[in-house]
């Protein structure tokens, strides 16, 4: 599969997604309306649904569809869509800007932003539940649930941006550093990929070869983040540039140097790649993924 | 069942489910501790766990038992704590002091409150999957979360409380207040009854006089609350007395006047009542518990 088209790829599935989501959401004008304003306004910011993709790609790397999949797909991206409302809350990391516009609590207000986070947390696990359909026994459901909410809550990503604040402005150790890192965003990747095998139909090996390679590239995408934000420019990542130094967050480079960060990142996609050995050439576009997360400059 | 002993209900129903969250929730020594602190600080502060009762008396209404819905039940109180938490916030209601403690803000900081508040959230999803072993098919899981979700999302709770902070200080209509009301509190506690006797096996039928009652008395239980915020005092409520008055916060005795809001609270239990007829002497708890509503005291 040498000849895999990526852009037509990530395009393709992209679109799906947000269609999918624009039928998700209650509409702009649906009371209260501010609420659901907001909550779009953050939704459809041009990000570039690589969570929804990798639940994508989990399911058709183990024979599944999209169609199985695109409700939780959508679900992935109103999580991490939540996340980012609420960690540029003032009382968290305060951020004023967020892909080239306004945070949603500038643009909105501190109190409409929390509540438009919440407000997707909540629809999000509305939609995992949607499709239930599609899954063969309540186990199946159970056990994607149980999946995204543990990547999600306090022993995940919220877990992970605990420890990111109460480390802000401290030295903190390389394991504390690897520790936010793996739960504040490698969780929900990897619980994408696994979501989506398991949604698909997974064999549980290959639930485990998916759930390796997830972890690998979850941290990798966190890993080329921290690069991005000493090497990057407002521009590139529409955030303010280098805004993680600017707060004394640690970043991997400030603590191993950047050349031993990007063979680390490299190091970890190569790792990734590996693990996806027992699904065969159905895992390729995840491969493709991998790789492309090395190598994005945004 | 004139001999329904409430006191004796409400005390083992309530310790059935303060020993399933204390098993439900992460140690207080979990990584990273201070959130998981926050979240039991704000769980177990002597709430009347009136929502978990509500799930329990529901599934026992229609022959359903306690062990099928525990962790449901235990889901509705995780959703209810977090959305006092986060009303709580300053961007919010600004609130210093619950259940005469202070709120989660002020003992933990704004950024953990807000983080608090979002495990809350995540952990009740995965524990309404948690108990999916009971259920007979994925429909019914499904049906469950859509139901706590649409209740608890923005085109429930969520949304009352975004209207209800957009009203502050404003003139409101009779129709907005019912809004607030209905959305903001009656929601989760007529899903509370509802999931719990969808848990428990109701009929179409059975699911019908359960939410039309659920509806009726998740409005006079905010009714009620508003007299007694009128009416009642520091230690009653164990709140500022009065502080929705003293935030131009509208309430329905001020709407309505006092006597008016008396006489529809008890008007709405009695349609509760009236519509959980078709259930018979298996829904004489929720029939107590309606009461009970009407006439606490805090």
């Amino acid at each position: 599969m040498s000849g895999f088209d990526l852009p037509a790829y990530l395009a393709d599935r992209r679109a799906a997604v947000d269609r999918a989501l624009e039928a998700a959401l209650p509409g702009e004008d649906v009371p209260p309306a501010t609420v659901h304003q907001a909550m779009r306004y953050s939704l459809f910011a041009g990000g570039k649904r690589l969570r929804p993709i990798l639940v994508i790609a989990g399911a058709e790397a183990v024979g599944g569809s999209l169609r199985q999949v695109l409700p939780t797909a959508c679900a992935l991206e109103c999580i991490h869509t939540y996340s980012l409302i609420h960690d540029d809350l003032p009382a968290m990391d305060d951020d004023d800007f967020r892909r080239g516009r306004p945070t949603s609590h500038k643009a909105f207000g501190e109190a409409i932003a929390i509540l438009a986070g919440d407000g997707l947390l909540t629809l999000a696990f509305r939609l995992i539940a949607d499709n239930a359909d599609t899954v063969p026994d309540p186990r199946a459901l159970r056990d994607v649930v149980a999946e995204i909410a543990d990547a999600a809550g306090t022993l995940g990503m919220v877990g992970g941006q605990v420890v990111d604040i109460e480390s802000e402005g401290k030295q903190i150790s390389a394991e504390t550093l690897e520790y936010i890192h793996t739960h504040k965003t490698a969780a929900l990747l990897r619980a994408a990929l696994v979501s989506g095998a398991r949604r698909g139909g997974a064999t549980p090996a290959q639930l485990a070869a998916v759930r390796a390679a997830g972890g690998h590239l979850g941290l990798a995408f966190q890993i080329v983040d921290d690069i991005l934000d000493v090497d990057g420019s407002l521009v590139e990542l529409g955030k303010t540039a280098g805004s993680d130094q600017r707060k004394q967050k640690a970043t991997y480079p400030e603590h191993h140097g950047l050349a031993a960060s990007r063979v680390k990142a490299k190091t970890l996609i190569e790792d990734s790649k590996a693990a996806l050995a027992p699904l065969g050439p159905g895992a390729e576009p995840i491969r493709v993924l991998a790789d492309f997360v090395l190598e994005r400059r945004s």
